[in-house]
């Protein structure tokens, strides 16, 4: 750490580095942009980047480690003390999509840099991010805890659901689509319920009344 | 195009440079890849390439227009006869898992270099994405043709099953995960009916009898 600067000075640099470096990765690629595009772009020289950061790893690594242990970090102060398994995965949506409505450049850095990182950098980073897809599958578990059998396994389904949440960095635009509240609950409800939500056109056409919702939706799961 | 080559030998030199071009943009990103990267990688001499290809644009385009077209084709190919909308979901969901897992490289391709393609290149592969995104459209509209009240828009619920289908070129481990059968029945189904699929805990805990599933359904949904 340089010694001639405040700690708030320092942060503040490392910070203006670090957004700056998520602008020039999203717009060309970890490959293809240099620690001297960084330079350019936050106006800070090479030498004075070098005296915050050793290498274009090491700000990729700063860039996702900040985010995922932030985004779990909130994940774990919401979830506190609410015990529904289906509010408990409104809150993990919510917060997902609030956070990265808010940073959609480091959300495409992530979702395209996922393989840049190398050795123990890649390593801690995939720890958080183990963490944070376990608290996914244990969420998705308990929707079912009561045993009935399940047609998806909670890979398939929980990798679904971030499917659904991260592909919004390539089409969501602020001034036309729901803002995070609403996009949060479309995406949860569709999760759990789906988009025809108990509305089965098969089952007021073809079929009697004796048979239930219930076995016309698992019929129709087939 | 060539004249001392006969045609099939011109098609097969063409795929050759695309399908290194789509291994060497997938690995390097689109901004940090060179033609000469891909000379190198398909062994085809620089003035060779250019025989070919006018561009590191055109090469692009032509790995996307060729992706989206095909995939387009065979989707009106197998959605043909077919009336019925959820039917038509589930055609939709499996000629596009089963396409994209045959060509991980291209997908990855395809889902990072969205904004790469300039000028009449971008328009031309924009228009044949329109009138796909607009079959999904059509398709999720017709679930629900009957003029229910929908709590989402097509945009919003399209785009999410778009964001479900090509995240996994993230995630995806042939070794590990569903063929796609069985991949494209799963994810058909947690779009149509969620993962809950008419499992309500709600229902059983705290509901009188004389409450339906679709009426829970509903309290659940706000």
């Amino acid at each position: 750490m340089p010694h001639t600067d405040e700690p708030d000075q320092v942060s503040r640099k490392l910070e203006t580095i670090l957004r700056h470096a998520a602008q020039v990765f999203a717009d060309k690629g970890y490959e293809g942009a240099s620690i001297r595009d960084i330079s350019r772009s936050s106006r800070i020289s090479l030498s004075g980047m070098y005296y915050y950061v050793r290498s274009k790893q090491e700000i990729l690594y700063l860039i996702q480690i900040h985010t995922f242990k932030t985004v779990l970090a909130r994940l774990q102060d919401s979830l506190r003390g609410v015990r529904n398994p289906s509010e408990r995965l409104r809150i993990l949506v919510h917060n997902h999509l609030a956070y990265f409505l808010q940073h959609p450049t480091e959300m495409k850095v992530l979702a395209h840099e996922d393989d840049a990182l190398e050795g123990a950098y890649r390593q801690e980073v995939a720890e958080i991010k183990r963490r944070y897809y376990g608290i996914a599958v244990e969420i998705f578990e308990a929707l079912h805890e009561d045993g009935e059998r399940r047609r998806l396994t909670p890979r398939v389904a929980v990798l679904s659901l971030f499917g659904m949440m991260n592909w919004i960095h390539t089409w969501y635009r602020p001034q036309r689509d729901p803002q995070a509240d609403t996009l949060s609950r479309a995406m949860s409800e569709m999760f759990l319920h789906g988009v025809m939500n108990g509305h089965h056109p098969l089952a007021r056409r073809s079929l009697g009344n004796g048979r239930s919702r219930a076995n016309v939706a698992a019929r129709l799961a087939v």
